[in-house]
């Protein structure tokens, strides 16, 4: 058997069981955004993503310090997804020898930069050779609650941290290679490549989130993680799921649907979290676009008529 | 400037400047083996070591269950070198989508393995997909006390947990991709597939090494750092270097030069480190090779003949 044939979760699962956990101090181990683990009272979570030439990025479609940035937000992005803040990374570096040694300082200015915004340290590394660029950074946080993706009960509202869809226009946009680019075009662009995770709510998802993830395979395909580990149903307010202006634009003039950039556009990562009522008030800068139900599945509901959505993200195998 | 001019250590140097670390917790940093930090009186030591096909291993050369045991073991090591026992682990996969599973169930099944050799868990990973096969694992380990490569003081013995040069003899014999191969070129081809850290002398490590190095880039090249740490030179006696049988042998057979394996093969994965005189009765089980003195460099003595060893070691960029 093929691993396409299985899919990344498919894989995944399979994968897992072979490596069984025996250490009664690590409270959380695959299947969550991050791991955890006690560690002399402490609740630290690790996390782990990779960016590979050609695969994850175009090298000459992003520059090497919106790179560096974007290997530690898509990382802190897990960390905030459980409930924790960004503490230690260790990146994991792998360039071909014969490549300018100012791109990968560029690669590092924009890791230090995203370091200092997050307020978070990378404390070591290891480099090697390789015929492309390979950087993977792991990233440690701590928490005093893990926030995990099956926590979500009936009657939660289902809020999102911000727009999503930006990402994938942007991407799209970054392909089309043009030689200019309007204003909101150049700030699609920007979600692709210089995202920014949602640091800034960190402490009230700590709190008051019952369940979470960050949007990195899409809303649909990310809500249904959350739904598939809480045994739950979602039922979205088409009304309600938030239309950036930008993405408004780039549909008008593409000709594309938004809904579809919404739902199924992916690395925005944003978050989309559960909350119970009483904590709704904590979230006035979120959108709430829908409630939890008992069942399985995610339904959209316009006016009387509710469809059910496919779960399809990007799915990265 | 291309990165091949830098070479491995000038570009370590380079970077580490960009990525200043601010946090007091932060016990050891860039530079050594393992990175350390303070989690609520714990110390926790981090490393990795990435394995890219083709870069540090051939498809063909090595079983997906050897490949799955080596990318524990060598960073096991670096976690001994350090004075540690591994805890927790993630591995981040990146695999080309047409590859069988079977391929990667038996990486993993060589993973576990190791697991349960050395006493740790892998708690959690990341996968995606490549061109190529890359597994890169974070490792973790803890400490009552970081042993540095810069410990080491005039006086101090110079120790060696095994025999080194093993691991390029069999790297060399696999590229011979012979038909058949004698006992000890088989023994020494699994020195090289299937090195085994040394967990077993890492609590004499922890108590008595004044400082401590595992062997990656060669017994010279990786003495070298600990003298460059400690400041401090070098004499190791000739006829004290211990020389296996197997690669008596395979020098013999292949006119080749012992030494020249001993002092630069890379890959073994021994540690070499140092101890005060009065602490050496504690490693009766490892080989006593020089001493520490003041000055820099290594110094390789032959009766009253007293020679400059290069510090040449294998540069991975």
């Amino acid at each position: 058997m093929k691993i396409e044939d299985l899919g990344e979760f498919g894989l995944i699962k399979r994968l897992t069981k072979i490596l069984k956990i025996k250490d009664s101090s690590v409270v959380v181990g695959f299947g969550d955004d991050c791991s955890c683990v006690n560690i002399s009272g402490q609740l630290v979570l690790f996390t782990s993503d990779i960016q590979i030439e050609g695969r994850h990025f175009v090298k000459n479609l992003i520059s090497p310090q919106d790179l560096g940035w974007r290997v530690v937000s898509v990382n802190v992005s897990d960390i905030v997804a459980c409930g924790g803040k960004p503490r230690w990374g260790f990146i994991s570096v792998s360039v071909p020898p014969e490549l300018d040694f100012e791109y990968i300082e560029q690669i590092y200015t924009g890791m230090e930069k995203a370091c200092r915004y997050y307020k978070m340290d990378i404390i070591g590394g290891n480099t090697s050779s390789s015929e492309i660029i390979i950087l993977d950074l792991f990233l440690t946080g701590i928490t005093e609650r893990f926030v995990p993706r099956g926590g979500a009960t009936e009657g939660d509202y289902i809020l999102l941290s911000g727009y999503t869809g930006l990402s994938r226009a942007g991407m799209e946009l970054l392909k089309m290679k043009k030689d200019s680019y309007e204003d909101f075009e150049e700030r699609l662009i920007k979600n692709h490549t210089t995202p920014v995770a949602r640091i800034d709510i960190a402490d009230r998802i700590n709190k008051f989130a019952s369940s979470c993830i960050d949007i990195s395979d899409g809303l649909a395909g990310d809500l249904s993680h959350i739904l598939h580990s809480s045994r739950a149903k979602a039922v979205l307010y088409r009304e309600k799921l938030p239309v950036s202006q930008d993405l408004k634009s780039f549909c008008r003039k593409y000709s594309k649907d938004c809904l579809n950039y919404i739902l199924f556009g992916g690395e925005d990562y944003q978050l989309i979290f559960t909350v119970k009522e009483e904590h709704i008030s904590y979230f006035s800068d979120c959108f709430v676009i829908g409630r939890i139900e008992e069942g399985s599945g995610i339904f959209l509901k316009e006016g009387n008529n509710i469809k059910k959505v496919p779960e399809k993200g990007y799915q990265h195998l």
